[in-house]
Protein backbone atom coordinates (compact mmCIF):
# COMPACT_ATOMS: atom_id res chain seq x y z
CA UNK A 1 0.00 0.00 0.00
CA UNK A 2 0.91 3.15 -0.68
CA UNK A 3 0.20 6.85 1.16
CA UNK A 4 1.82 10.01 0.24
CA UNK A 5 0.36 14.08 0.37
CA UNK A 6 -0.72 15.31 -2.88
CA UNK A 7 2.07 18.15 -2.04
CA UNK A 8 5.09 15.72 -1.81
CA UNK A 9 4.66 14.74 -5.78
CA UNK A 10 6.57 16.83 -7.97
CA UNK A 11 4.27 19.86 -9.60
CA UNK A 12 5.49 19.65 -13.75
CA UNK A 13 4.58 22.81 -15.96
CA UNK A 14 2.51 21.35 -18.79
CA UNK A 15 4.69 21.84 -21.77
CA UNK A 16 1.99 21.04 -24.62
CA UNK A 17 1.32 23.42 -27.55
CA UNK A 18 -1.98 25.48 -26.56
CA UNK A 19 -1.38 24.80 -22.83
CA UNK A 20 -0.92 28.13 -20.59
CA UNK A 21 0.02 28.30 -17.30
CA UNK A 22 -1.36 24.34 -16.03
CA UNK A 23 0.56 22.22 -14.07
CA UNK A 24 0.33 19.02 -13.17
CA UNK A 25 1.16 16.59 -10.72
CA UNK A 26 1.14 12.14 -11.33
CA UNK A 27 -0.12 11.28 -8.06
CA UNK A 28 -0.83 7.43 -8.78
CA UNK A 29 1.17 6.08 -11.88
CA UNK A 30 2.01 2.75 -13.32
CA UNK A 31 5.52 2.67 -11.60
CA UNK A 32 3.55 2.97 -7.89
CA UNK A 33 2.39 -0.80 -9.38
CA UNK A 34 -1.37 0.85 -10.48
CA UNK A 35 -1.83 -1.46 -13.11
CA UNK A 36 -4.81 -0.13 -14.98
CA UNK A 37 -5.28 3.51 -14.61
CA UNK A 38 -2.92 6.44 -13.52
CA UNK A 39 -4.26 9.69 -11.33
CA UNK A 40 -3.27 13.49 -11.91
CA UNK A 41 -4.10 16.46 -10.52
CA UNK A 42 -3.78 19.39 -12.50
CA UNK A 43 -3.98 23.00 -11.75
CA UNK A 44 -4.72 25.91 -14.24
CA UNK A 45 -3.87 29.85 -12.56
CA UNK A 46 -6.35 32.33 -12.86
CA UNK A 47 -6.22 33.24 -16.95
CA UNK A 48 -4.65 29.48 -17.56
CA UNK A 49 -6.28 27.01 -19.59
CA UNK A 50 -5.19 23.22 -20.78
CA UNK A 51 -4.73 22.19 -24.27
CA UNK A 52 -7.80 22.48 -27.00
CA UNK A 53 -7.50 18.90 -27.88
CA UNK A 54 -8.77 15.50 -28.25
CA UNK A 55 -6.80 11.49 -28.08
CA UNK A 56 -8.29 7.89 -28.22
CA UNK A 57 -8.33 7.77 -24.27
CA UNK A 58 -11.06 9.12 -21.35
CA UNK A 59 -10.75 11.40 -18.67
CA UNK A 60 -12.66 11.16 -15.82
CA UNK A 61 -12.40 14.27 -14.00
CA UNK A 62 -13.23 15.63 -10.05
CA UNK A 63 -12.90 19.62 -9.54
CA UNK A 64 -11.47 20.04 -6.14
CA UNK A 65 -11.60 24.14 -5.96
CA UNK A 66 -11.97 26.94 -8.01
CA UNK A 67 -14.39 27.59 -11.11
CA UNK A 68 -13.97 26.82 -14.48
CA UNK A 69 -15.03 26.62 -18.12
CA UNK A 70 -14.98 23.30 -20.24
CA UNK A 71 -15.25 23.50 -23.94
CA UNK A 72 -15.70 21.14 -26.37
CA UNK A 73 -16.50 20.40 -30.02
CA UNK A 74 -19.52 22.28 -31.38
CA UNK A 75 -18.64 25.46 -29.46
CA UNK A 76 -20.58 23.63 -26.67
CA UNK A 77 -19.13 25.44 -22.77
CA UNK A 78 -20.55 24.64 -19.55
CA UNK A 79 -19.11 25.98 -16.06
CA UNK A 80 -17.66 23.48 -13.62
CA UNK A 81 -17.18 24.08 -9.96
CA UNK A 82 -16.24 22.26 -6.89
CA UNK A 83 -17.71 18.50 -6.75
CA UNK A 84 -18.49 18.79 -10.33
CA UNK A 85 -17.82 15.68 -12.07
CA UNK A 86 -16.97 15.20 -15.65
CA UNK A 87 -16.43 12.11 -18.17
CA UNK A 88 -14.83 12.99 -21.29
CA UNK A 89 -15.25 9.75 -23.82
CA UNK A 90 -12.08 9.17 -26.43
CA UNK A 91 -11.95 11.20 -29.17
CA UNK A 92 -13.89 14.37 -28.10
CA UNK A 93 -12.41 17.83 -28.61
CA UNK A 94 -12.40 19.81 -24.79
CA UNK A 95 -10.41 22.03 -22.69
CA UNK A 96 -10.81 23.68 -19.37
CA UNK A 97 -10.19 27.06 -18.50
CA UNK A 98 -10.10 29.19 -15.02
CA UNK A 99 -13.06 31.53 -15.13
CA UNK A 100 -12.09 32.62 -11.25
CA UNK A 101 -9.60 34.76 -9.67
CA UNK A 102 -8.67 31.50 -7.51
CA UNK A 103 -6.73 28.49 -8.85
CA UNK A 104 -8.83 26.26 -10.73
CA UNK A 105 -7.70 22.64 -9.31
CA UNK A 106 -9.15 19.32 -10.48
CA UNK A 107 -8.28 15.24 -10.78
CA UNK A 108 -7.91 14.01 -13.80
CA UNK A 109 -7.87 10.30 -14.33
CA UNK A 110 -6.67 8.60 -17.35
CA UNK A 111 -5.89 4.41 -18.21
CA UNK A 112 -2.83 3.53 -18.95
CA UNK A 113 -1.72 3.73 -22.57
CA UNK A 114 -0.78 0.08 -23.48
CA UNK A 115 2.09 -1.53 -22.63
CA UNK B 1 -19.34 14.47 -22.60
CA UNK B 2 -21.02 14.42 -19.19
CA UNK B 3 -21.07 16.91 -16.61
CA UNK B 4 -22.69 16.65 -13.42
CA UNK B 5 -22.92 17.95 -9.79
CA UNK B 6 -21.45 15.24 -7.08
CA UNK B 7 -25.10 16.16 -5.13
CA UNK B 8 -26.67 15.06 -8.07
CA UNK B 9 -25.92 11.37 -7.86
CA UNK B 10 -27.97 9.32 -5.50
CA UNK B 11 -26.15 8.21 -2.16
CA UNK B 12 -26.11 4.80 -0.63
CA UNK B 13 -25.65 2.62 2.22
CA UNK B 14 -23.15 0.32 2.43
CA UNK B 15 -24.25 -2.59 3.26
CA UNK B 16 -21.42 -4.88 2.84
CA UNK B 17 -21.03 -6.44 6.42
CA UNK B 18 -18.42 -4.79 8.72
CA UNK B 19 -19.44 -1.47 7.32
CA UNK B 20 -20.68 1.32 9.70
CA UNK B 21 -22.25 5.05 8.54
CA UNK B 22 -20.85 4.89 5.08
CA UNK B 23 -22.11 5.47 2.35
CA UNK B 24 -21.50 5.74 -1.45
CA UNK B 25 -22.06 7.81 -4.95
CA UNK B 26 -21.09 6.05 -7.77
CA UNK B 27 -20.27 9.08 -9.90
CA UNK B 28 -18.88 7.90 -13.30
CA UNK B 29 -19.64 4.40 -14.22
CA UNK B 30 -19.85 2.00 -17.09
CA UNK B 31 -23.35 2.94 -18.00
CA UNK B 32 -22.09 6.31 -18.20
CA UNK B 33 -19.64 5.12 -21.23
CA UNK B 34 -16.76 4.83 -19.04
CA UNK B 35 -14.76 1.94 -20.40
CA UNK B 36 -11.89 0.91 -18.02
CA UNK B 37 -12.57 2.26 -14.22
CA UNK B 38 -15.34 3.95 -12.09
CA UNK B 39 -15.13 6.76 -10.01
CA UNK B 40 -16.94 6.60 -6.55
CA UNK B 41 -17.08 9.00 -3.49
CA UNK B 42 -17.44 7.34 0.01
CA UNK B 43 -18.61 9.66 2.80
CA UNK B 44 -17.96 7.64 6.45
CA UNK B 45 -19.81 9.79 9.21
CA UNK B 46 -17.88 10.41 12.77
CA UNK B 47 -17.66 7.19 14.48
CA UNK B 48 -17.83 4.74 10.93
CA UNK B 49 -15.55 2.90 9.14
CA UNK B 50 -15.37 1.02 5.49
CA UNK B 51 -15.69 -2.95 5.76
CA UNK B 52 -12.44 -4.41 6.83
CA UNK B 53 -11.75 -6.73 3.55
CA UNK B 54 -9.27 -7.44 0.67
CA UNK B 55 -10.66 -8.10 -3.24
CA UNK B 56 -8.76 -9.05 -6.28
CA UNK B 57 -8.80 -5.01 -7.76
CA UNK B 58 -7.14 -2.04 -7.01
CA UNK B 59 -8.43 1.11 -5.19
CA UNK B 60 -7.02 4.71 -5.98
CA UNK B 61 -7.94 7.00 -3.48
CA UNK B 62 -8.03 11.03 -2.47
CA UNK B 63 -9.59 12.42 0.58
CA UNK B 64 -11.61 15.24 -0.37
CA UNK B 65 -11.98 16.20 3.85
CA UNK B 66 -12.17 15.10 6.95
CA UNK B 67 -9.67 12.87 8.75
CA UNK B 68 -8.70 9.12 8.58
CA UNK B 69 -7.10 6.09 9.75
CA UNK B 70 -6.05 3.36 7.39
CA UNK B 71 -5.42 0.17 8.44
CA UNK B 72 -3.74 -2.71 6.33
CA UNK B 73 -2.71 -6.28 7.23
CA UNK B 74 -0.20 -7.07 9.95
CA UNK B 75 -1.68 -4.01 11.96
CA UNK B 76 0.22 -1.12 9.92
CA UNK B 77 -2.01 1.97 10.20
CA UNK B 78 -1.39 5.49 9.06
CA UNK B 79 -3.61 8.73 9.52
CA UNK B 80 -4.74 10.51 6.04
CA UNK B 81 -6.30 14.05 6.10
CA UNK B 82 -7.40 16.34 2.87
CA UNK B 83 -5.03 15.61 -0.25
CA UNK B 84 -4.05 12.44 1.53
CA UNK B 85 -3.65 9.79 -1.93
CA UNK B 86 -3.71 5.97 -1.43
CA UNK B 87 -3.03 2.89 -3.91
CA UNK B 88 -4.30 -0.29 -2.28
CA UNK B 89 -3.10 -2.95 -4.38
CA UNK B 90 -5.32 -5.87 -5.23
CA UNK B 91 -5.28 -8.41 -2.80
CA UNK B 92 -4.28 -6.06 0.73
CA UNK B 93 -6.44 -6.50 3.40
CA UNK B 94 -7.37 -2.55 4.79
CA UNK B 95 -10.13 -0.48 6.10
CA UNK B 96 -10.79 2.70 6.34
CA UNK B 97 -11.97 4.48 9.39
CA UNK B 98 -13.40 8.18 10.41
CA UNK B 99 -10.65 9.49 13.19
CA UNK B 100 -12.36 13.03 12.87
CA UNK B 101 -15.47 14.55 14.30
CA UNK B 102 -16.67 16.05 10.75
CA UNK B 103 -17.43 13.56 7.84
CA UNK B 104 -14.24 11.72 6.24
CA UNK B 105 -15.14 11.97 2.53
CA UNK B 106 -13.33 10.48 -0.44
CA UNK B 107 -13.07 9.42 -3.76
CA UNK B 108 -12.15 6.07 -4.32
CA UNK B 109 -11.82 4.39 -8.02
CA UNK B 110 -11.66 0.78 -9.26
CA UNK B 111 -11.51 -0.56 -12.28
CA UNK B 112 -14.65 -2.39 -13.82
CA UNK B 113 -14.42 -5.81 -13.71
CA UNK B 114 -14.24 -8.21 -16.76
CA UNK B 115 -18.13 -7.28 -18.62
Amino acid sequence: MLVRARESVPRDTITEPGARKAHIRWLITREDGAPTFAMREVEVAPGGHTPYHSHPWEHEIYVLEGVGIIACKGGWETTLGPGSVVFIPGGDEHNIKNYGRETLRFLCLIPHPPA
